[in-house]
C-alpha cells in the first residue's frame, strides 16, 4: 500500500505546537509534563470516541509498543521512550497491522509509503512527542483520509467548544462546522438574457446548502453547474440518437467553413421590478445527487451551490449544449453570489433575496459537462470566480463530436449529438404543465441545434466555432486546476491538454493532475491525498488563507500506468520542447533505423456478418483490431516496434505522417497507438476497496474507498491513443478539399495526447484503419486506402 | 415499470380521512371547502418544500391536468374535477411522465402496474379527492418509495409540529423522528460464559444509535448480529483457504459419523462485581458501515444495534464459526436490550448501564452471517426477541460448507471453511495489544475448530451437528421473515427451504420471499415494496401495532425468473403435496414416457491443460460443462428433455435417484439442472438505474435504486439447481459405507430446492458429473462413473 500525500505543509515545531494547542489536541500546560504523561495524553486524545480514563485507558491497552508492552504500560513505566515504541504506535493509529503490514521490533521498515516522523533522540522528549503526534495527524491512514480526519469522523471536534470556525490545521479547513443543521434554500436568479424569447429575463433555479453558521460569518462557495442535477429525459435522448450505420459522404469544397457573419444583436427584456426584499428563501430542496467533494466542504465552513441553468427544470430558458447563452446562465450564478446581480425567493412574487452568507469568493467543481461549464466560466473572467477545479471537462465541444472533419462520437456512445445532449438535459419537460407551454419553441430549438451541429459535413462550422471556450482561454483571471483521465474516451484528452497549453504562460496559476482511469472522479483513492490537495488549494483560494497551496502542489502530477498506487509530479505535460523519437513504418514493422520504398493496402469493407457483430459489439470490434489474426486481417495496417529494451514515457501527442490515398472520392483514416505484449497492467476501472468507509464528517456524509489494482491477469494490450481524419481536411481543419481518387495525399494527424509509460519488454504497436466501429460513421464502403511507405512515419513525444 | 406493492392496509374513507387529519395533511375544515380549493389545498401540502402561496403555484403550475389545463388553472375554474384530472396529477407526482409513460388524454391506460385510485362520481366530491390522495400517499413512486416518503424527505413531516411519535399511517411507521440528533453510544454487556478462559465472563461490545426522543419513551430495537463490522482479516483468511486441487480419499467405514458424547459441563466464573451505575455512556463511534433498511428505521422511532459477538475487536472470547457459544453471545445482547442481563459503560469500570430507552422488543435483521446469527438466536427462543429478518442465512453450518460426505464449497469461494472463516473474523486480531495477550489461545481454537471441521471425511460430525440450528427449530417464537435468492450459491436455498418447513408448523407467523438474485440485499428494487413490508411487519412486531401485518403480507412471495419486475404470492414454497413428475434418464434424453436399458459412462480425469484451466477459471468450466460440444465431453452425461410446450412451474427439490458405479473405491457424484435454449433472462445482477436517489429520512442516508432487468443479450442457458454427493453417503448422510468397484448402487440425491418457470420453448437439461470446479476438491482422478440408466430417473416437483 503506497499513500502519496502532496498536500503537507511543511512546518516547524514551534508553530505545530502552537496548532496542537489551537485544535485543544494539548495545553500549553501538556508540554511541561513529563514525557510518559505528554504520551499518555496525547493517546488519550487520539481516542475522541472514549470520556472517562478507564475506557481511555482500555484502548491504550490494545495498542503494542513493542514486544509484549502494550502503550498503556508504556505510559506507566520509567524506561524512555524510544522511537520505535512511537513508530508502531503510529502505525497502528494509521491502521496499519502489526505483524502483517509491519513488524513490531522493526516499524520503519513498513514496505507501505508512509509519512513517519523524524527524531532527534533515542529517548524521545516532549518536542519529538509533540512532533510525532503532528505528523501522525496530517499523514493518511489505510482508509484514505488524514489521522486527523479521522478522528473528526470519531467525534473529535464535535466534543469541543470554543473553536474558531473557519478552522486551519497544516493549511486545510477542518470539519469543525455543525453538518447537522446545514441550511437548503431554492433562488431564482435573473440572469441578463431571454433565451427562451418569452419577453422576460431567464430565471435560474439555484440550490443552495450551507452551513448555519454561515448566518453570522460569510462562508466561500463551491458552485457546480450540472445540467443533469434536475433530471435527464434518457428515453427521449435515446430516441434521437443518430443512425451511425450510415455511408461517408463527399463534401463539397471550401476554403473556410467558418462565416464571418456576427450574431444578429438581442433585445433583452428589462430586468424584472423588485417588489421587495426578503431575508429567509421560500423554498428548499430534499434529497439531491451530490458531489462526495462537495459534501466534505460542508463540514469545513463552505457553502455548495448547484444549478442546472437555462432549459432545466424550474428553470428559463432553452438547452444549447454549450453556446455563450449557456455560459451566460452559468456565470449569472456567480454574479449574484459575488453580489452583482438579483436573485427572487419565487418565479412570479418578484421578491429578492441577496447572498448575505457568501463572503463572495466562488469555486467551480465537477466532472465532464459539469467540468465544461467551469471552463466555460472561467473564460468570461467573470468576477468572484477564484478558482475552478475542471475535472475532465470539455474545452472545445468540436473535440467532444468531432474530429478532423469527421463525426466521432465520445467513446461509448456512437450516435450521440449536440442535439442529443441537448434533449437529454431539457428537463423542462419532465414537468407537463411548463413543457405544454414551451413545447413548440422547444421542438424549433432542436433543429437548430441539429442544423447547426451538420452531421453531414463534420466540419468546424460556425455552431462548433461559438462552443469552443479556448478562444476565450486568454480573458481567465481563476486559477486552474484540471483533473483528467489518461483513458477517458468520453471525454478526450485532449480537451485538458489544450486548455493547459492555452493556460500555460497566463499570469495565473495552474495544476493538472492527469489520472489512469476513464471519465471517473478520483476524490476517493487511497494512492493520493486530492482531497487534501483540494482542501489546500481551496483554503487558500476562497478564505486568502497564505498556505502556500500554489507553491506546494505539483504544477503536473500523474498517475504512473505501470505499477499501482504511484504518482509522480512532473514541470509540464506535453511540453513543446521535449524530445522525439521518429519510427519509420515499414510493411508490419515500425522502425527508428530502416525506411521502406514500398506500398500497403486495406479495404474497409466486411462481410456483413462480421459488420452486424462489431456494430453490435464495439468491445470485440476494438479486442480484434488489436488480435493478431482476426476477421479484420486485410482491413487494416499493423506496424509494431521491436519489444523495448528500455522504458519509454511518452509525453504530448504523438503525430502520424502518412501518405495514402483513396481509391474513391472520400476517405478517413483512424488510427490506434498500443501496447503490446502479456503483462500485468492497471485494470480499467478502480477496485471499491471498502464501501461506505470514509467519512466526510462527524456522522454526516459517506464514500467509498477505491484504488486502482494491478489486474492479476494479463492482458494482451492496453490502447494508448488514436485520432481520426477525413481526408477531405487533410490540409486544414477548417478548409474542406477534394479528393481524386488514387492520388496520394500527406496527411498529419496529431493523435490524443498522453503521457505513457512503455516498460521494457514492451512493444509499441501502431494500426492505420478507416471505420473506427466505436467513434466513427460506419458505411461498410469498399474502399481501398493505398499507404505509401516511404513519406510515412510516426513522431513520438518523450521525456 | 411494474410497481408491486403488498404492504398496502385496505383502508376505509373514514378512516382514511381520521389518518389524513393525523398526519396533518388536511384538516377537518378543509372537508368543507369546494372541491377545487380542497383539490388547492391537497395540492399545496404535495410540495412541502415551499413555504409561499406564489412558489406552491408555480408548483402546481408546473402539473397538467388535461390538454393545456394545468393544475394550477384547474383549480381556479369552475368546471368539473374529473377522474382523468386527478389521474394525470397523481401519475405525474408520482414521477410518471407525461407523453412518454402515459398520455394525458388517457392516463388510466398507463401500462405501468400504478396504485390509482377509483373513483365513484364523474364530477368528483371532497370524498374523491381525499380518497384520491390517501392513495396518492401510499403508492409508490418510480423511485422506489411511497410518495408519503419522498414527501418526508422533501420535508413534510420536518416542518410539522405536534406530531405524534411514533406515527403510523396505513399501518407502517413514518420518519417523523430527528435524525439529526441521534445519539451513538457504546456498551460492553457481560455474557454468562467466559469462551476465551481468562477467569472473566465475556464481556461484548455493542453499538447503539438511537433516536434522542428514546430517552423520554423507550422504542424498540433493530439489532444486526455482525461478525464482519469490528473488521476482517482478509489476507489471513486467504492464507489458511484449504488447497482443493487434492485427492478425494476413501474414508473409513462408519455406522454413525455422530458421538452420542456430551460436552462436559464448563465452570463459568461468577458474574462481575457492579460498582455503580451510570445514566450516560462512555463511549460513542464514529463511521461504520451500515445496512440502509436499518438506517430507514432510525427515521421512524427505532433504535438499532450492532454487536459483533465473540472474539471481534473489543469484545473478548474466540470465535468458532457458528457453535452455541456464539449462539449465547448473540443472546446475550437482547437479554440486555430486554432488562435481563448488565452492561458495563467500559471494559474495567464495572459500571454498570442499562437499556432503558429500549421498549424490549427486538427484531434482528442482517443477510448471510448476520441473518444466520437471526436464526441461531431465534432457536433458543430468548425472550424479547419478536421477530427474525432472516436474509440469506445459514440453518445449519454442514449445509455452507458440506453436502452428503463431501467438503463442497460456497459458490466462489473454493477451499474456505469454518475455521478460515474462523480467522477472517477474529477481529481481536486488529489490535495489537490485545491479540498480544491472546495469540497463543487464538492458534489452538483455529487447531481445534480445523480439527473438528474435518475436512478428510467430509462427514457430519459433532461438530457440524453442533452447528445445525434446524435441531432447535421447534424453540422457535419468534416470528420468521426469511428472504433468500434462488440463485444464491453461497448460502445455498436448502439454507432457507429447510428452515421454512422446520418452522412451518410452528405456533408463529412466518412470511419467506425469494428473489432471483445471487446472495443480494433487495432492500431498494424499484418493483417491490420490500421496505414498506418490513415496515408494516416491524410496526406490528415491535410496536404491536394491530395493522394486520401477519394477514396482508403474504406468506410465499417469489419473484419470477422469465420477466422483469413480476413478483407472485402463492400459499407455499416446496410443498410436500406438490405435484411430480417423473422423467426417465435415457442416452442423451429426459422423457417421461420411455425408459432406457443401457448403461452410459464418463470418466473424470482431464488433460492437464484443461484441469489447469478450470481450476483457474470456475466460469470457463461451467459454461464448458453446458456446452453442447466442449473439452467436458465424455467427462460428464448430459440428459436433454424435449423442448416445453407448455410452462412448466417447479417448486420444491427435484430428486435424482441413480443406479451408478465407480470403477473405484471412491467416487463423487455431481448434478445440475439446466434450462437450456438462447433466450433473454433476467440479468444475473440488479442494475443500478439511480445512485443515492432513495432518501431514507429528510436530509438522513441516502441507497441506490435498483432492478433486476431482463438481458438485452440471449443466453444459451440458466443453472437451476445443482446437488452433490459421496458415493460412501450413499445411504445416510451419518453413515460411511466403503465402496466396491464396478458395484452398481443406488442413490438419491436431493437437489436445491428452487421455483423455476420454465417456459415453453425452453429445454429441461441435466447434467451428471464429478468433480465440480467450483464446489468439490479437485482430484483430476482417473475414475469412471457408469450409469445404469434402466433404474435412474429425476423426480421433478411443480405446481
Amino acid at each position: 500500500m503506497k499513500i502519496n500525500q502532496f498536500a503537507i505543509v511543511p512546518t516547524t515545531l514551534a508553530d505545530e505546537k502552537k496548532k496542537m494547542q489551537q485544535i485543544q489536541f494539548i495545553r500549553q500546560a501538556d508540554l511541561q509534563l513529563s514525557p510518559h504523561r505528554l504520551l499518555r495524553r496525547l493517546l488519550q486524545q487520539s481516542f475522541p470516541e472514549v470520556t472517562s480514563h478507564e475506557a481511555a485507558d482500555n484502548k491504550m491497552a490494545n495498542l503494542l509498543a513493542a514486544d509484549h508492552l502494550d502503550a498503556l504500560s508504556l505510559t506507566q513505566i520509567s524506561d524512555d521512550i524510544k522511537p520505535l515504541h512511537i513508530d508502531n504506535l503510529i502505525l497502528q493509529l494509521l491502521g496499519f497491522e502489526a505483524g502483517r503490514d509491519f513488524q513490531i521490533n522493526a516499524p520503519e521498515k513498513i514496505t507501505s509509503k508512509v509519512n513517519l516522523p523524524e527524531f532527534n533522540h533515542e529517548a524521545l522528549t516532549n518536542d519529538d512527542l509533540v512532533h510525532a503526534w503532528y505528523q501522525l495527524l496530517i499523514t493518511h491512514t489505510t482508509t484514505g483520509q488524514t489521522f486527523l480526519d479521522q478522528l473528526a469522523s470519531r467525534g473529535y471536534y464535535h466534543r469541543l467548544k470554543d473553536l474558531p470556525k473557519p478552522l486551519f490545521f497544516n493549511g486545510k479547513a477542518q470539519p469543525v462546522f455543525d453538518t447537522s443543521k446545514l441550511i437548503h434554500e431554492v433562488v431564482y436568479v435573473e440572469s441578463s438574457q431571454d433565451s427562451d424569447h418569452d419577453g422576460l429575463r431567464d430565471l435560474l433555479k439555484a440550490e443552495i446548502t450551507r452551513p448555519v453558521e454561515s448566518n453570522q460569518q460569510p462562508v466561500p462557495v463551491l458552485y457546480t453547474a450540472s445540467p443533469y442535477n434536475q433530471g435527464t429525459n434518457d428515453a427521449d435522448g435515446d430516441a434521437l440518437t443518430h443512425n451511425v450505420n450510415v455511408p461517408l459522404t463527399e463534401k463539397t469544397a471550401t476554403a473556410n467553413t467558418l462565416s464571418d457573419s456576427q450574431p444578429a444583436p438581442v433585445r433583452i427584456p428589462d430586468p424584472r421590478v423588485v417588489n421587495g426584499h426578503a431575508k429567509q428563501a421560500d423554498e428548499s430542496f430534499g434529497n439531491t445527487f451530490d458531489y462526495s467533494l462537495n459534501d466534505y466542504f460542508l463540514a469545513r465552513g463552505f457553502a455548495v451551490v448547484y444549478a442546472a441553468g437555462i432549459g432545466t427544470k424550474e428553470s428559463d430558458g432553452l438547452r444549447t449544449t454549450g453556446d455563450p447563452a449557456e455560459t451566460t446562465s452559468t456565470t449569472a450564478i456567480i454574479d449574484w453570489l459575488n453580489g452583482k446581480r438579483t436573485a427572487f425567493t419565487n418565479r412570479t412574487a418578484n421578491v429578492a433575496i441577496d447572498a448575505t452568507w457568501s463572503n463572495r469568493h466562488v469555486a467551480m467543481t465537477g466532472r465532464s459537462y459539469l467540468g465544461t461549464l467551469a471552463t466555460a466560466a472561467a473564460t468570461t473572467g467573470v468576477d468572484g470566480l477564484k478558482t475552478i477545479i475542471c475535472e475532465a471537462g470539455i474545452s472545445s465541444w468540436y473535440d467532444y463530436y468531432r474530429e478532423n472533419g469527421l463525426v466521432i462520437a465520445p467513446g461509448g456512445f456512437p450516435g450521440e449529438d449536440a442535439d442529443v445532449l441537448a434533449e437529454e438535459t431539457f428537463s423542462r419537460q419532465q414537468q407537463a404543465g411548463d413543457y405544454d407551454r414551451i413545447k413548440n419553441k422547444w421542438q424549433h430549438q432542436l433543429t437548430e441545434i441539429k442544423d447547426g451541429q451538420d452531421r453531414d459535413t463534420g466540419n468546424y462550422n460556425d455552431f462548433w466555432n461559438a462552443r469552443n471556450y479556448r478562444k476565450n482561454a486568454k480573458n481567465i483571471k481563476a486559477d486552474v486546476m484540471i483533473v483528467h483521465g489518461l483513458n477517458d474516451w468520453n471525454v478526450k484528452p485532449r480537451n485538458a491538454e489544450k486548455l493547459w497549453r492555452a493556460i500555460h504562460d497566463l499570469p495565473i496559476n495552474h495544476k493538472i493532475i492527469l489520472h489512469q482511469g476513464p471519465h471517473i472522479y478520483i476524490n476517493n483513492f487511497r494512492s493520493l491525498d486530492f482531497t487534501d490537495m483540494v482542501n489546500l488549494w481551496l483554503s487558500h483560494e476562497l478564505y486568502d488563507l497564505d498556505n502556500h497551496a500554489e507553491k506546494i502542489l505539483p504544477d503536473v502530477l500523474i498517475q504512473d500506468n505501470t505499477s499501482a498506487e504511484n504518482w509522480q509530479a512532473y514541470p509540464d505535460w506535453g511540453d513543446p520542447a521535449n524530445k522525439t523519437t521518429q519510427y519509420h513504418l515499414t510493411p508490419n514493422s515500425l522502425s527508428t533505423d530502416t525506411s521502406s520504398q514500398e506500398t500497403v493496402q486495406f479495404n474497409d469493407q466486411l462481410n456483413k456478418p462480421t459488420f452486424q457483430l462489431y456494430a453490435k459489439d464495439n468491445n470485440q470490434w476494438q479486442h480484434d483490431l488489436v488480435k493478431p489474426s482476426s476477421p479484420l486481417k486485410g482491413h487494416r495496417q499493423f506496424f509494431k516496434a521491436p519489444a523495448q529494451t528500455n522504458e519509454l514515457v511518452m509525453d504530448g501527442c504523438p503525430i502520424l505522417h502518412l501518405d495514402v490515398s483513396s481509391d474513391q472520392s472520400i476517405g478517413l483514416i483512424s488510427t490506434e497507438l498500443v501496447d503490446l505484449g502479456n503483462f500485468k497492467r492497471l485494470k480499467p476501472l478502480p477496485t471499491t476497496l471498502a464501501r461506505q468507509s470514509m467519512a466526510l464528517g462527524y456522522h454526516f456524509r459517506k464514500e467509498d474507498l477505491r484504488e486502482y489494482e494491478l489486474a492479476k491477469k494479463e492482458t494482451s494490450y492496453q490502447l494508448i491513443s488514436k485520432a481520426h481524419m477525413n481526408l477531405q481536411n487533410r490540409n486544414a481543419l477548417t478548409q474542406v478539399d477534394p479528393i481524386t481518387p488514387g492520388q496520394t495525399y500527406s496527411i498529419k494527424l496529431e493523435l490524443q495526447p498522453t503521457h505513457y509509460r512503455l516498460a521494457a519488454g514492451h512493444q509499441l504497436g501502431l494500426i492505420v484503419y478507416a471505420t473506427d466501429f466505436g467513434m466513427t460513421v460506419r458505411g461498410n464502403q469498399n474502399i481501398t486506402y493505398t499507404l505509401s511507405l516511404a513519406n510515412s512515419w510516426l513522431e513520438l513525444p518523450h521525456l
